[in-house]
């Protein structure tokens, strides 16, 4: 992931823990718990960050002071002894800009503390594919539709993209991202300047993000080693590995797309041949259907209903594809050991629909497989608009109060 | 990596920070610099590790009272001024049971702190392949030679076993040591068994060991992204991300040598076809320089010093097998995004003798190679033996005086 860095937290430096640093950590530990679990009692809040229930009432009246949260006695709840005040994001606080860029459509979403989509906008890329200027333009435009449905009160932290690329971490380049037809692109510096100055930026690529939202809110809680396995028309995967992401050097982990399956496989558009991506990506499941031109998601999902409906050629080509995604889940199941391997996208459809074939064709080619499970991912496509949320918010939930008297 | 826990620390819990468990964590800061950099001075102490001359000084009087360092000033070094008192391990101090276990034969080596190898008992597996049992006897044979070699007052604080396979890190069973004959074996069981039985145990696959000791002391130092791809028979790759070991859900990360380089290729004893493993492992170099019978260490160099005395049909095979090395790396770079790729074993002689060819392959197949560099381990074929040694010794190095106490 990639962060531009020109918000509040920029300066900040690592210093010795001073009591107002401990109170900032605190508040912070406070807000994320509410944010991944949604509102909570304080008895709740109390148990969970093992602090006395006055510090807890203490660090709730700053975080609500703060315009973050609110707190309420719920009506009906009232039973003997004192009655338990429930802590929620407040309505109306702050937002997070989440962006999801597909190379079909840019969708731009106003994301509330507690990962509630707030509201949504959705801006089809025509022409198609599109600049980055023209990509940087439609994100821009849609901030104002945002910042109406949400309420002129709220007002964003910050802005993340995912994108269906790698993304340099250190300097917001998206270096390769063959199905936008970007290479070595300063989508960062174009972006970062089309947008409200005092607006923190952040680029990361769209599996890394899905992994995010998954292991925060979806299918892999508490799960330490996974892998999330994204099918689109390219094929990405995003990595934790005990309990943090893996993201590379330059923030490049993860392009499972072009790993090789066959060396003598189908010519990629990468110029290799047999890459990953050239069968268990959507062209090559709309190949195998029998399917004319570029993979959309109406077309995706029609063959998944086709098959589903009993026509054979859909059928069959979505269980050559599951052999293949089998053959792909082994190499990186001998190769990192996961716990979990999360299917999206396409994939999940896939596995949906053959299951029992991705499962044979993994134990088939796994060396050692004892524990790792297949899953489909539980937030479906919006695990990298909800992921680039996260990433969003995370200096808000790290210093809640530095970040807020920013802003 | 796993851990049989069955030695002083096997009870210790996780406790909020009290002044013994700050002191505790203190003494282990000094006395792991000692280890990673050797003898230093106290103002260098006092430098890395920024506290003041006089908790540094106290620091290294407990240390030296627990028999750890010893202290000296060094003679015809005097100046104006105060004289710089030298801190460095303490020769007969406590040292670290190291085992290497390789199909042909068995290192046990005595490894002091600071990483020296101060005995070293080598023994060949005959009858070969060894039954567990019996490789676990040859380990036990060597320790009392181990021990009047280093003087009979140094004591041992574990002893740490490097497997030629894939570790549960939970129970210690060896799931698959293919080369061995193994699968599904309690050699941590086995082996605890039949050592004195306040020796701490632990075993972890050799490429994780051989990462751990590259990125402490060798080719790895101050890199966070590594692979280290190791080639014996099998080949198997240890893996660091930002900075920490990538071990997998069991323990069983890095099963590079059967991920599938071409689902058409050569037929692997894994039952498998196109392994890595069938491409660059010894085996394959040997077939393909038409050398007959096993692989061993005399064997393959032989190979490689034949290509570099101009033996054609040496030459060729090594380039061969390098080719195919640089499409693993390839596979391994789109994946992980390292910065730095360490060869060892035989791959390091690949790579000597045909660095143009591992580097043109890698360069055609990996998608965005920013930065990933290759490199030659630094510490040879010892490197998983001085990884255990790391193994054996992070206890001891987490807290002095809880292990020393009770010694």
């Amino acid at each position: 992931m990639s962060s531009q860095a020109r918000g509040p937290d920029r300066e900040q430096q690592p210093v010795a823990a001073r009591p107002d640093a401990i109170r900032a950590h605190n508040l912070g530990l406070v807000l994320s718990e509410i944010h991944r679990s949604g509102a909570l009692t304080r008895a709740e809040l109390t148990a969970r960050l093992g602090v006395s229930r006055s510090t807890i009432g203490a660090l709730v009246a700053d975080l609500a002071h703060l315009g973050l949260v609110f707190e309420h006695v719920p009506s009906g709840g009232e039973r003997a002894g004192r009655p338990s005040h429930v802590v929620g994001p407040r309505p109306g606080g702050p937002y997070a800009v989440a962006v999801d860029l597909d190379i079909n459509q840019i969708t731009t979403a106003a994301v509330g503390i507690g990962g509630q989509v707030l509201a949504r906008h959705v801006a089809p890329v025509d022409p198609h594919p599109g600049t980055p200027a023209a990509i940087a333009r439609l994100i821009v435009d849609a901030l104002p539709a945002l910042r109406s449905a949400v309420g002129r009160d709220s007002r964003p932290v910050g802005v993340a993209v995912s994108v269906p690329g790698t993304v340099n971490r250190r300097d917001g380049f998206v270096e390769f991202a063959p199905n936008m037809g970007w290479r070595h692109v300063e989508f960062g510096s174009i972006l970062g300047d089309a947008l409200p100055a005092n607006l923190r930026l952040t680029l990361a690529n769209d599996a890394n993000l899905a992994v995010l939202a998954e292991h925060i809110r979806g299918a892999a809680r508490d799960t330490g080693d996974v892998i999330y396995l994204m099918g689109r028309i390219g094929v990405g995967a995003g990595l934790f590995a005990g309990g943090r992401a893996v993201r590379g050097f330059d923030g490049h982990a993860g392009e499972v797309g072009h790993t090789i399956l066959n060396p003598a496989g189908p010519k990629c558009h990468c110029g290799r041949r047999g890459c990953v991506e050239t069968y268990i990506g959507e062209k090559a499941l709309m190949n195998l259907a029998g399917r004319r031109g570029e993979p959309t998601p109406k077309k995706v999902a029609d063959i998944f209903a086709a098959a589903n409906g009993g026509e054979d050629k859909a059928a069959a080509a979505v269980r050559v594809v599951a052999e293949s995604l089998g053959r792909t889940v082994a190499n990186l199941v001998n190769m990192l050991n996961p716990e979990l391997v999360v299917l999206g996208g396409s994939l999940a459809g896939v596995f949906d629909f053959a299951r029992a074939d991705v499962e044979r064709a993994l134990s088939r080619h796994a060396v050692t497989r004892l524990h790792t499970e297949l899953r489909v991912g539980q937030l479906g496509d919006d695990a990298p608009l909800l992921g680039a949320a996260e990433l969003a918010f995370a200096p808000l939930l790290a210093s809640p109060s530095g970040v807020m008297e920013a802003v």
